[in-house]
């Protein structure tokens, strides 16, 4: 496994083969995304307020091979390719009883400190948490199901149906899985914003109606243009730049919807109350999922979502320090550890 | 125009050009889709409980050409292609102003007498029930929004959304529709049952996953065959069949939706209501569409629909005749009337 | 503890005390509510599949006091008196994961064979489906948060909220505990209907505005004049006879929700699916409930609702047989078992 | 009528009794409530972007008597006492399709320049933007239903439903409206803060569980204690003071709505973003109100709410500028003229 000794600092080591629980299955993890809050524990070997202490194992992006199963667990055999969703909640507070299990406040997340990640040989996780992978769907694309799931919670929380017209601002990995997400919820009118020439052709690769480099233009005035002065149905905030943030509320029509799902360094962002109020603007906050992964998987095996386009390089896990370097350049959208 | 004097009789007549309202455009249909309550109509020169007195003139699923609009009227010119909303409400009842305005007990519908159609050289209509078409959507796509809309709207009420597996019961017009509808919204299993081999087929080769011949399997095995035991999250009967009405309930997941929008001939249908409880099913009315045109057009406009698929024959209305006989069949999904 | 031992038979027997697993609290049952489904079975020996062999301990709407709890139990003390959420779900299927763990397919249900029930000296239950009741709630309003609770699902299945006029069918416990729930949920026209005249008495005591007698005068009728023809904005079925069932959608306005919640000994009803088509109606199934016992327990200690009213007698354990015999006649409404 | 001539000075003049359009009913109004909004106009001449001009008559909380019918009008007779919903909207744009009619570009508002308001002798007016009293409802009541549609709106917003906590941030008309939405919703423990201390003693009165003087202690402080931690269900803002918008969501359990509805006076406000995003709180403006004036009246005529509490003093039109002053000092929540 790679363990995170220090900022910048991976070590290889091998620790014993877990036993799995009587409801889990245990997993060999085979590809790992890169998250940005990986990268900021690499960098900074803390993460708002966790630290990697002595030594931490990252990876929540996940998916591998079931080698056991727990006595209890039915419907996984060894052999089963799965993806892993990585946050496990209580199952007995409101949240969780109430269906929105992502806000319960005791939830056992992977690679999060002080819980191990999937940078290892082994994965000891609860069977429901699993899903497995139809031949149509690689292992890679399994890893990929958690940034899509992210997507597709905002889509959600963005209530995008069948015609609507929406606006992503950021085209990073939770842009581009927030772009699938609309796309497969029937959005046909795409706007896409960013600051990096290389992503904005990308999103319009991946199907943008029309890009913005925010440097350049305006994204309120771009979209209003764009949308014959209307603005759009709903906005996806996925760069998590305080000034995008706020400036959100410009470009949507009476009565849209912003969801915020980009996490800004700094929380303190300036909202016109006023306009909020006079439009009727719902400004809704998008964390994680619950209950995506069987809809991610469906979705990539019937090919109407697709994640490989995200993905800029892979890299074996004997190489993850220079996986994890060259995940921070810039342009660079998504990377994947193999193991 | 053509009007229908008796059962099975067409005249072609021609009539005074009117003049729109103010708020209203004049409208020069080009293209009118046959409809089963056309049909019915034309056989039995009765329809429930509206006959066609001395003479009618049908015709509901329509676009054409504006060549003069009233004095109020803003954001339509002459010349523009539009699509015809046909059913245009009081705007004033508690349904109008909760936005169901299809249920509104005083819709003026275009066709339904004693209002006459579309098969005519005008119609002048309120301005705000008309669409206009971009390039990419032809005017008979815009004369097809009206049972895309029907489908658009029963997709709504099932709540169809990304991931979803569908059953659509009947392979007509309605229920061919209703496919594009959950496509369009993500749903990624669709099965389609019917009692016609040659519109199972058209329905496989329009993207149904799995089709059921209704003669020769029961559709509820098939289903839990295909679902492994599950059931279907959503079932849209477009048979209007009550054998079928009734057990669409024996086909879905619990907590799942039903939604009827296939109108049978008697509307006595036994349903298991011990099953209804104990699973929570909700079966759901669905009755014509509202707020459903603009998105109409824009799946058209952005390819994510197809309504030419559904089309067997056009014929001109100088054989608006033959066009219904041919109509009859039990084949044909759809016939156009060109005008 | 009361074993049913055949039909029509209790005895009385000591078992030893549980110990309470590790997330578990053991309740000494105070007070229990006698349901229809226990005098099925004290009558019959079974309830649809099932049957209580060679002994069978009743009872599921229960309240008590906690006598011990598990190593991981917080927030509960010795002492405390709880009402009991009878129906304890797996927790891990997906609809425990969405919200709805009323529709688990693998419920541990209290008094539901082969779990025996809180005609009992103890229970362990887990903690989390125990709710701690304030001062200001007595043990005995404890137990019929369980009745209550299905009231609450039902209203919530209808969406009742402020100025609605609702049509409630029955008024046993089911229907009066509609009465209740609605009422709380804002509901300002409650019309009642049932065929035993004292009930209707006591529905009108607790509120309802209009009663109608079923045996007497047309239900649909009733309603329509009660309200100008319009319908009512939604309907609960709580009586479970099958022509009540089918003539519900009669009484509805257009675009209405029907709830079926009482429980019909034949499922099959005949109901208009063109009416439900072309008056766009829903008709939802409602399934006991999820998430409705902290809501249960807030209107309770906030005055709200009232379900003392519904009891017509108490009766200690030691006199269960006359209590269940006195429970059979049809002017009572709820009994209550004294331990 | 009483002119606002310039800031500060009425002035009464008489206009011509105008006749009624065939959709209206020509209006004599009985009751005025004095708004903040007339009281902005009263005291500076204009509000926001509009002025008063060469004179305006101010006044939308109305309600009166019908002295004329249209040709058209059905359901309204000489005689009969109304409310007036003061917004008529288009009936054509998409908001107003969709029933959002409260989001219509294009409204006429009674009482906002340059449409002249209800401190006049007249007010011709749509009839079904008019709603008859039934005798249980007092003409100053139906006055009222215009800041109780505000509350009413609010708390649908809200989605506050039964056993719900609900702070409301302002005790003023908005914030006292809003009380008595949420309480008739449902909601079990409503929080209330304020800076006039008698204004909270009038809420703590009109039904709040808890006050806060938010001078005196930290209203999300006071919140968390008063919740043990939890934070919670709904926060209704209706102070418009900038400090507290953007400190309501410190005030809310995760997965909360804040509803925006009083209006500040500069738009600018600090939300923490993070935390929208962490909690998943959505923070949703609230603007007048759609199809609430059939509740409102429901409401009151049911005894489920109570306006009249509100009201600090009456005065007649001929003392309307006394009325406007003395509706000017802090402690007065509302003050009526009669006419």
């Amino acid at each position: 496994m790679a363990v995170l000794t220090e900022p910048g600092e991976f070590e290889l080591v091998e620790r014993e083969r877990p036993e799995p629980e009587p409801e889990e299955a245990l997993v060999r993890p085979r590809a790992v995304g890169i998250c940005g809050s990986d990268l900021h524990y690499y960098e900074h070997g803390r993460n708002g307020g966790t630290d990697i202490g002595d030594g931490h194992v990252l990876g929540h992006e996940a998916a591998g091979e079931v080698v056991a199963v727990g006595s209890e667990v039915t419907g996984l055999s060894i052999g089963d390719r799965v993806a892993i969703e990585p946050g496990v909640p209580c199952r007995r507070c409101e949240h969780c009883r109430r269906g929105d299990y992502h806000l319960c406040p005791d939830v056992t997340f992977l690679g999060s400190p002080p819980d191990d990640g999937a940078l290892a040989e082994y994965v000891a996780w609860p069977a429901d948490y699993l899903y497995e992978l139809p031949e149509s769907v690689s292992t890679r694309e399994g890893a990929l199901c958690e940034p899509l799931s992210v997507g597709i919670h905002a889509a959600r929380r963005g209530e995008v149906s069948t015609g609507d017209s929406v606006l992503i601002t950021g085209a990073g990995p939770i842009g581009r899985c927030a772009l699938e997400a609309v796309r497969a919820a029937g959005a046909t009118d795409v706007v896409v914003s960013d600051v990096v020439p290389s992503k904005l052709d990308a999103a319009a690769a991946a199907g943008a109606d029309r890009t913005i480099d925010a440097r350049e233009e305006s994204v309120a005035d771009a979209v209003s243009a764009y949308t014959d002065g209307r603005g759009v149905d709903t906005v996806i905030e996925a760069s998590g730049a305080e000034p995008a943030i706020g400036s959100t509320v410009d470009a949507v029509r009476r009565g849209a919807v912003v969801v915020l799902v980009g996490m800004p360094v700094d929380g303190a962002v300036e909202f016109d109350a006023l306009d909020i109020i006079n439009r009727e603007v719902d400004v809704r906050g998008s964390y994680r999922y619950a209950n995506t992964y069987p809809t991610a998987v469906e979705l990539l095996a019937d090919g109407r979502v697709d994640v490989d386009g995200l993905v800029d390089f892979e890299a074996p896990v004997s190489e993850v320090q220079t996986a994890f370097e060259r995940a921070l350049e810039p342009e660079v959208v998504k990377g994947v550890v193999t193991l």
